[in-house]
């Protein structure tokens, strides 16, 4: 048997500690499939006493320690922190002692890849092999099958639900027609959810994926700030059941379209796609390649388990001396704006119930040249809007297709009718050809 | 640029043409992820006349040129025939000689993987790169999912609709009431079914599918005599009708189960579940590994261009010096035979339409320690059976979990019962801990 793979443990989270349990359990058959034993050498937390059996492996709290020992061949980064700016930075200084000392890399830290892509770059070029199988769609191999299983194909577009914590939410929502707050703070009740859900919800957790999705698909730059950016704090009950109503659900997605600026935002998903049907924390991403056509890629998005999963595969990949897998070639098509994209539209005005009002909605989308699909509305159910005591009714819209920048103009000057009560909510339908 | 991956094509069908195809349309992007260029250099086929550009590329008909060439690194077998013995000793003989001369190979002919277990093991031992990612599931990267995405975990389970054929058929009759031989004739019209249909609606591709599978996933011996085959001949409309009411779709699956001998049968899949929605020409596998649970793949089970990309991401991961990935370690657990496996079952029992008869399978079940778990049973509706004139109806029943072997003599006791007019109906229910 060839000598071990030596393992430089950083962080001792639940992911880390995922890492050691595994590493321990499946020594045999991962040594079979690695072609070598993966041998945990040396591990570094800030915890002062491990939780967990490191099988001999020296312990310290000094980061610096697995930079400079000449006995680890790959550092794993899984370091975990409430401050997620210290942990990425010391991500980023292990990634960058890493280059230097000449040892290979693998990290379940989206931020470090999607913020720091200059990097990545620095690495390739030095030979240091980063893998980041855990750092988008948890135990779903999606990196794996976008740079080997479909490398033959000029990927064309890919759409994720990529956010287990909206997507939960998201599925409480249509199936207990709570709100947004209650789905949340039960969310949060069963730790589905941060204590400070910004991340998630507000859909950054999700654009950090897309940029990296984007970047091996396109090879785009990996550059988090070129990504759109919308979470689910807007969406009500009532959106997800009108969606049901005119045949879709509401999905938060990260959507990477060739030519086009990458984004994260909810969605109207056709109830009969396999997306749609994919609810809870669980993760999904459907990849259109030109010649594969498209295909889907489920699992559990996040889970101490699962990440280990992904980040000890990366080690049987390095241990079998892969050479890593490298993103698409950059595009030379322009990247177009948002507001470029053409999609259909979902369209929920709060309007007075008097008579006129929808006709008034429909001669302003006319005039804009963006004829309507279908329509919903009932008579009035619920007192509210701008006007105190006014009584009011939802005129629930789905366009045809029509460009972003033009909708943009609409739902600012529906805004300004007489009969409209407050703001208007706009949810994209997501139209991809060829889905699945 | 390093030296280009030099490919001799054997086989210009559709599959053949597919993969020239990519070479030539996707060449520069090709080089750039494979690291250097994949380069057609000889192509050889029955084809008088080439059907397709083939870039300069030497063209014969002998296949023996491809063994002897020394301007061939790898050769991708294509060849397709309507005599599909002489097909694959065709390819078996072009696997032996890559073998001797030290190429490597790629293949989309399953019964060559599924059936010369031999011929992969004297590849791996001559250091001959054998890649086989086209001969499952189409366009879905599963092999490449199986042996590297998530290659840390022990797999549990795995199930997939690896069969275009059967599910178009059975999804056809699902929809429009159809029975199995208007399904298969509208089928065979539409190109989704051969003339003789067999191979598919016996269930013996599956099989072979299969048995892949379970080698990857468990290091089980390729061998096609050990899986359990059943097919889709017998299936009605009205099962589908009963399965739907109980809640269930029905699928024709290939299952791999940790310890069990691989099979491959329709099953009934519960409507909630993910795979009961993968209709049509779909494949979809869904994988159960120890640490990062469930993942379900799905894709596009056939067709020219998803096949070329299956066999051009092979060449990548040649070109690019990747090693072979491996097989699980073969398990030291015992195989137990169909006869153990236990599961729900769907029995559909003609039944004479009188007092009793119900009581009588409902006691006889008792006798077996069986239990109920629902069952459909409504007045006469319908002729037949096994007395001319005599009015029967069916009993559906879905039972708690039991032993195949037990359901066995079930099924043959319920056959012998006064009141029972005509073959009983069984299928099994897809009962896996953990299905997304």
């Amino acid at each position: 048997m060839p000598a071990p793979l030596r393992v430089g443990l950083a962080g001792l989270g639940t992911v880390g500690q995922g890492v050691v349990k595994l590493l321990r359990e499946e020594a045999a058959a991962l040594a079979l499939k690695a072609g070598r034993p993966l041998r945990l050498a040396r591990v570094v937390s800030r915890t002062p006493r491990p939780q967990v059996a490191l099988g001999g492996a020296p312990f310290g709290t000094d980061l610096a320690v697995l930079i400079d020992a000449d006995d680890v061949d790959v550092i794993v980064e899984t370091i975990a922190s409430a401050d997620a700016d210290a942990a990425l930075a010391a991500a980023k200084g292990l990634l960058a002692g890493a280059i230097e000392t000449g040892k290979h890399f693998v990290t379940a830290n989206k931020a470090l890849i999607a913020r720091h892509g200059d990097a990545l770059v620095a690495a390739r070029e030095a030979g240091t092999h980063v893998g980041f199988e855990a750092a988008v769609a948890g135990g779903v191999p999606i990196i794996n099958a976008l740079t080997q299983g479909l490398a033959a194909n000029r990927i064309e577009w890919l759409a994720g639900i990529v956010n287990g914590t909206c997507n939960h939410i998201l599925t409480a929502m249509a199936r207990d027609g709570q709100g947004f707050g209650a789905a949340l703070a039960d969310a949060q009740r069963f730790g589905y959810a941060e204590a400070d859900p910004t991340f998630d919800v507000d859909g950054i957790d999700a654009a950090h994926k897309v940029a990296i999705l984007a970047h091996l698909a396109f090879g785009a730059p990996l550059a988090l700030d070129r990504v759109h950016v919308e979470g689910i704090r807007a969406i009500d009950a009532e959106d997800l059941a009108h969606a049901r109503e005119l045949g879709f659900r509401v999905k938060h997605l990260g959507v990477a379209e060739r030519g086009a600026v990458p984004r994260a935002h909810p969605c109207l998903l056709p109830e009969d796609g396999l997306m749609a049907k994919v609810d809870g924390v669980l993760n999904a991403v459907q990849v259109h390649g030109h010649a594969v056509g498209s295909t889907f890629h489920v699992g559990p998005g996040a889970g101490a388990a699962p990440t280990a999963s992904a980040i000890v595969a990366n080690l049987i990949e390095i241990a079998r001396g892969a050479p890593p897998a490298l993103p698409a070639p950059a595009e030379e098509v322009a990247t177009a704006p948002i507001g470029a994209l053409r999609c259909r539209h979902y369209l929920k005005i709060p309007a007075a119930d008097q008579p006129g009002v929808f006709a008034q909605c429909a001669e302003l989308l006319s005039r804009h040249d963006v004829s309507i699909e279908s329509a919903i509305q009932r008579g009035a159910t619920r007192r509210g809007g701008a006007g105190a005591g006014a009584e009011w009714v939802p005129i629930v819209i789905l366009t045809n297709t029509a460009q972003e920048a033009e909708m943009q103009a609409i739902v600012a000057a529906l805004g300004g009718l007489d009969g409209v009560a407050g703001p208007i909510q706009r949810i994209r339908v997501a139209d991809f050809a060829g889905a699945v």
